[in-house]
């Protein structure tokens, strides 16, 4: 009941095999371990830096998947909406509406998503401080929608790097659960290639410092292969990785817990 | 000819009257300074930090005062989009579609306003290098309109502070033509009341730089009454200020391309 | 064996009561929790912003003091330089010599530091990378000297705040022991005042996330009265709040080190 | 009588030949262009990355050249001084006693400065905000000397960068005149060689900038060959370039003072 729970799942929905083979792995891992566990993946990226990067397989047919993965597996999923008229879309499959970071201070996309009763998980902006999220949040509640989540996924740190402010936890938690995006805060953006860099190396550094300052969830992006995920490949985390990684931060969220 | 072009008005449309107002008195000094003016004003404003910030008088009546300004004063104009539908929705009475700092990296809205045939106005976003504008302007040109701008206002420095990179000015005209807009880079976001500051006296020290550092452009948000603006009240210029402001930076300019 | 060690004392060494006061509790408690002490106290300062801030109570008087803190407690002690003659003159009295994070660059000092053949505690400039603090220890190293450690005491995030990247705890080990210099990590630079602020309510979180990811000490500032300390009021610890501070952090240490 | 005034020559002093050759160059062109010209060159490097950087040729036989640039083209000369009795040592050759940004904060190394009578060139440190420098400035007034200047050398932007913030212009001339420092303002730190990178081709686009906002004096590093200069060679300008930059800011400046 104590634990932390997790959003995991690959960038983005590149097809329904390996959303269910990524989905049946977490699903294995995260019940053994007592992780709530809530299924991760885009169904479409707006916000590529180039216009030749992924972009996506077609949006009815990735929130089907979606959905075929929440009914095979009996898990939430999350997606992230980028338009007014996606919330209602993508809330007809899903059952957390993700706002991207770039997008959280547009508040007809965040009252959209709240009018539709699902939780809203609002990224903090990377140019936002952890207190300027309270208004993020009451744009939810004020919209009669009383779930929402803050994801901090970093804080731009010169033009190529991001460093995550853990001071952004315990303030952030005034406002709603805290969840701590691991992968995305170890992005390298604006490198010259116009293709964002990573440092997955630190992957369990940042998770540790999460769970020991009290984030409620962990969000992490994974994949069978990143090395050829068709998006953030550089920073997602080699899947066969997960376990070791969950099985060190459950003993440690239990530590932290009873302190 | 060798003049650098002006984008300036209000924040946002409160109402014709104030558009004409502000429009008369800025044409009447830049007509006589023979500075190119195009008059801007939002028709909506869809990021502000709370719910309960001012957000429009109204999509149609906002765009036809936009229009009706242009008629009466024969000035392009130029308003912010934030959804793909106001692309073609502004098109239809602005010459210039500007793509908001938050915004740039949504692949979508910069397409869908490429291919209205507009100029498309890309403002840097806070947390962009100047070289990675590139990327965004190449979705332009590659939608086949070469008619994009970039608009530098500023770069996050800190939660609170905002500074203006003048290395990205040489930097960005390799892309596209450059408008500093300097009431906006002189914000001070993230402030505890969720009201972004601002440091107006500040502006000509900028527009100075930005102008001998080369920029085709100035924007500045401008208000016969700043402190009872409807939005940004804190950053914009005082209009009372604008001709000897414009005067000086003309007579620079003239030195600065002939150097 | 296994615990972390922890640097901490006022800021300034005051007076021989207060040191002996703070000490006294300080080494009980370690005492308690088999916590490695090491006594802290600045014998002069240095680098204060304005004139007139408080700068010691004289250098021989102070490091007596420090000296007479050690055979009474029998716990090492720490004091900070700043010139190349303290190197020689500090070394007859402490056991640990350390370089401020503004001077870490002074070739001469750190040299001068690592020929008394004592600890030298380096401590990573606001302004230094984690990667780079290996040139600092080979300096100690490169003069015969095997026991450096490195202190992060934060980053420079805006003029005013600081920001502490846990990504340098790891890569910092690869370098030399790693402390965090909690209290000082929460400085809140550059105030209109010419006095430092702080946010001590984080003291507690930045503990945590330093333990989750594995550093070897910890260095805070403390004092029975953080009101009326001569310098870093507002960012020591109260003394009172050590005890259940400590026992909480020890209890995270030895999960973390068994995980 | 209005021009700015130039602090320009090697990074650090590799002889005689060099030193005498560089002064000549830039002598004569400053004379040409009625620029008060100050020769710079340090007489050691205290405060490199790495032990093994170049330190120098010996104290006394560095200022010794110092001095003869001085009296063989009768300009006045400016180093840059480590520790107390670098004061009054250095004063015994030169005319202006240069604080590094690192040291700005050390009050003896400031006050020393301060007695010697010399005007003092405070370097604003790349951690401080411009309205702290006031605090340096007051340090050196209050040591009976109204000789303080303060050149700015650019503030940490990110790990590897540095940026300049042109609102430090006037608010720093409310304390004292106001010197750019454009080739160290160009530096990129914190290299994984240890060594410090450069973008000289942005060296014209920052002296425009602090020319049109105000600066009394420009400061650069200037080689006849920074490829082959045994420190700083990276953000150097080529002596060759000299002539064309200074004629255009010459011009420049005039417009501004007209303004």
């Amino acid at each position: 009941a104590n634990n932390f729970f997790l959003l995991a799942g690959p960038c983005a929905i590149e097809g329904e095999e390996m959303a269910l083979r990524i989905a049946e792995k977490v699903v294995k891992l995260t019940d053994e371990l007592k992780i709530p566990y809530v299924f991760k993946g885009s169904f479409k990226k707006a916000n590529r830096s180039r216009i030749d990067s992924f972009t996506g397989i077609g949006d009815e047919k990735a929130l089907k998947i979606l959905q075929k993965v929440s009914t095979t597996f009996d898990v939430p999923t999350v997606t992230d909406i980028h338009e007014v008229e996606d919330a209602a879309k993508a809330a007809a499959y899903v059952d957390v509406l993700q706002i991207p970071a770039f997008l959280v201070r547009q508040t007809d996309l965040v009252v959209a998503a709240a009018q539709t009763g699902k939780v809203v998980n609002l990224k903090k902006g990377q140019f936002m401080s952890p207190e300027s999220m309270q208004h993020a949040v009451k744009k939810v509640t004020d919209s009669g929608n009383d779930k929402a989540w803050i994801t901090d996924r970093g804080t731009m740190f010169g033009y190529q790097d991001m460093i995550v402010d853990f001071r952004g936890v315990p303030t952030m938690k005034q406002y709603a659960p805290v969840v701590l995006d691991v992968t995305h805060s170890l992005q390298q953006p604006n490198q010259s290639s116009g293709v964002t860099g990573g440092r997955p190396e630190m992957i369990e550094t940042l998770c540790r410092a999460g769970i020991a300052t009290g984030v409620n969830g962990l969000f992490m992006e994974t994949h069978f292969d990143p090395a050829n995920a068709k998006s953030d490949g550089a920073n997602m985390l080699d899947l066969s990785l997960l376990e070791g990684l969950l099985t060190r931060l459950v003993r440690l969220r239990e530590t932290v817990i009873n302190l």
